[in-house]
């Protein structure tokens, strides 16, 4: 199972984060663009893929996963969609664990169909999913799970500021997400691997620490996905409430702060790639030091 | 704006009727599939494509909308992608209003990626929405239909069994569908038509007509995009109460049923896109007739 593969590529790195692919084409150094000033969006979404390739390089043996946000392919049309599978190939090939970020969500016989896009048809091992549609837009997902070992997150608790608009509504005595969570940890029950963890995990925001550390009580088999450290405003100590006693159980995304780290002036001097790497290290670090604080050792 | 204009194109073809171009490669007559035995992504998304060109051919006359579904385009990669834009840009270029069928979802910053995407980078007039992260997911949108006149469609209450899971949860004397719907008004209110529709719509399925009621009262100036006619067991009657007493603020889809109206045995001998073509027409009819028993008049 994908799920077993990740705790262990943790294990392995001792480095629970998830290198977030929201790759955009301002986000690439100089020497990643094309010298032409307006170029057209093939070679936009070659660039973006071989900027990938390149942070790619440079965290797959430090990094267990990696997280490709659809989005900022889909911006790019069909070229984009290339680019995100080539990416997805790319990473998976360099023995990464691969999260497609895509959020679908549909009624059932739709619901097949992406998930013989994402689950059936891609690299990817994980893919997130929205559960507003309730569990006949989610069994498609898990039938497929079942059959191939990947699996799914599900949105439980966004990391965004207005997550708790409709998410944490009180639906008679707990909040919707809370719902949602149990919902998560029912569907997920029969998917559970070696390392105690469901094939079914959960998104829970970083930056709302008080949530998540129940969230970690409620649903003790079911990973998290962890979104919102650094560009977001979430610090390890906020994060380290995901993780079960033993360090496992979750894994933290960064964006913005690997795929930009060489414009930061800590990384001064260095070049994209060996920055994205030690904003990795530097994350791991600090993550191991917030676990420290709780009496974890990863 | 473009509710606008989706107005008008009801008005004018009496017909309101979205067509569901939910088009997968086994849908297709035989005329339509190349002879390969398994022809490759490619040639089958080309061919996907020149079906759904045909279809469009034969109801762009008589029908005011189509929504293009995009797992079914997904599944194809990028392949599948490029078919989806090129049958949106057929569609639109044959003077039909297009649906982008997305149910995207995610955090602003992404939220804004894909509003690049599909708002202000496709020939889409609206997209579907779900709102599960709250309002900052949903504001990007919102600023690039009021840059473009195009718009979206907020999953309220959705035609799939399993629908209510969630969306019927009890949230303090009122459904959770119902606050979504209260909040999907408010968004609206700054884009409200000519005809005094507002460019934030909502998806409101016809398989739950008591509902339907409700929310048509609960929600004057939104336009409802109504799936689950046909296929999914909803009839006529049930979709009716969508509309208002002038007989506007609604588009009723069906797709298989007029993509596969071709097998159907009333349409026997007739090729694959007069088959369509007379599946809009007699749901045109379905429709009028179930409006008229209400008294009211298209």
């Amino acid at each position: 199972m994908r799920i077993d593969r990740l705790c262990e590529a943790i294990n392995k790195t001792k480095c629970p984060v998830c290198v977030g692919l929201d790759t955009q084409y301002d986000y690439l150094p100089e020497e990643y663009r094309t010298s032409v000033e307006n170029p057209d969006i093939k070679t936009t979404a070659e660039c973006v893929y071989h900027y990938n390739c390149a942070i790619i390089d440079a965290v797959s043996d430090i990094a267990p996963s990696v997280k490709v946000q659809a989005a900022y392919y889909e911006k790019y049309g069909a070229d984009g969609i290339r680019c995100f599978h080539d990416t997805m190939d790319y990473a998976s090939a360099a023995g990464l664990v691969v999260i497609a970020d895509v959020k679908r969500n549909d009624i059932g016989s739709t619901a097949k169909a992406y998930s013989e896009a994402y689950i059936m048809g891609s690299a990817a091992d994980f893919i997130t999913v929205n559960a507003y549609l309730g569990i006949d837009g989610i069994q498609p997902f898990l039938d497929d799970c079942g059959k191939t070992g990947k699996g799914i997150f599900v949105l439980v608790k966004t990391s965004n500021p207005s997550g708790g608009e409709f998410q944490d509504l009180d639906v008679g005595g707990q909040k919707l997400y809370q719902t949602v969570a149990d919902k998560t940890a029912a569907w997920g029950a029969a998917l559970i691997g070696e390392y105690g963890y469901s094939a079914v995990g959960a998104v829970v925001g970083a930056t709302y620490p008080a949530e998540a550390r129940e969230l970690r009580d409620r649903m003790p088999n079911t990973f998290f996905l962890v979104p919102g450290y650094g560009a977001q405003g979430a610090g390890a100590d906020d994060i380290a409430v995901n993780f079960d006693l033993n360090g496992f159980g979750a894994v933290v995304n960064s964006s913005r702060g690997i795929l930009l780290a060489y414009k930061k002036e800590q990384y001064a001097g260095l070049p994209a790639d060996k920055a994205a790497r030690q904003a990795v290290i530097d994350m791991k670090n600090d993550i191991f030091c917030a676990l420290q604080k709780r009496g974890i050792d990863l």
